[in-house]
């Protein structure tokens, strides 16, 4: 079909045809697994489009851990809510701040091997239907933590498991192996503006 | 100070560096206001990140409502899980199915217009500290609403009102009122690979 006869068509008309198109698309999809999604990217959304997919999952029943790998000091309001979903969702703060907070690197790979250490147990546990790996990149992008060992324990993964991993600088390796994969870009940020970080927003 | 000597500089004292120029870059971000954020793109996350964003606000004490203007079939589970908040948490769907499941422009425009009606209200209304407007930007690319009519109740609202605006195809007149905008670019889509659409995650 040309542009031309799709032109001529009515409004009903092409939006008949294109749902015809859509159907038989979605048709196709049939396979059903776990999957891995990337949140990464300069932009803003990573960690709040994880937060809504929670809510999503939640909402079908399935239970929902959390665990976010740097620990924001401006979370609590955040937390508090998601508190009152216990204990379908869990929520653990286990890393420390962002590396130009804490200026220790010692310490820093130590906090990532710990929560590491649970998050490797909450990917293995079938219980769980979606772990969130909150700025889980930032940890692999600096070395913080070896890419190998996330690879392997999202591999071995049980079938139905979704696993959320947000933060910059995801690797082309965890890119490779991920299904979904979303980059935020920033197209306008009101702190070029001299607009503080505010309550409800920035966090 | 050169890219050498950054370098020669212990993992400490680059991260103190670090540390210094950040604070000194959030101290003149002052301003306080209500922002429009705007989620655009092909990607994935524009909803969802707005989901997380009501989440937050609501963990600051905000009163927030939801106006979806496309009306999804399979949002029952997202919507369940939010009106646990209510009346903290509005949410309406007061849109139409997508144009090519309704099918009828008539009725498209007539749904759109009882939305914004809705809409604007609570946009004039202080007693909200956030308001999402979801999927709005297709009915303004499409003109299934005047963006005009849009930009105006924006520009009138009170101070401290947060407005999150969602959906492909953001007008670049909105684009340019906004103070944050972040556009979802889709680097990998499971769909591409046969996968159905799945609980919890699309929706």
């Amino acid at each position: 079909m040309t542009e031309t006869d799709s032109a001529s068509l009515s409004h009903h008309d092409r939006m008949a045809r294109k749902k015809a198109a859509r159907d038989k698309m979605m048709a196709g999809k049939t396979q059903e697994k776990g999957l891995i999604i990337v949140h990464t990217g300069p932009g803003k959304g990573k960690t709040t489009a994880a937060l809504g997919l929670a809510i999503r999952a939640l909402g079908h029943g399935m239970r929902v851990s959390i665990i976010q790998f740097v620990k924001g000091k401006r979370d609590t309001a955040e937390r508090h809510i998601l508190e009152r979903f216990a204990p379908q969702l869990e929520i653990q703060a286990l890393g420390e701040g962002f590396t130009w907070e804490t200026q220790d690197r010692e310490k820093d790979i130590l906090a990532a091997s710990r929560a590491w250490g649970v998050a490797k147990q909450h990917i293995s546990n079938s219980n769980y239907g979606m772990i969130i790996l909150d700025e889980l990149n930032i940890l692999l992008r600096d070395a913080t933590l070896p890419v190998a060992e996330v690879l392997e324990a999202l591999a071995a993964r049980p079938p139905m498991t979704h696993v959320v991993i947000t933060g910059r600088g995801a690797p082309a390796e965890l890119i490779e192996m991920a299904d979904l994969v979303t980059e935020m870009t920033l197209v306008k940020h009101p702190f070029k503006q001299g607009v503080a970080a505010q309550a409800g927003i920035e966090f």
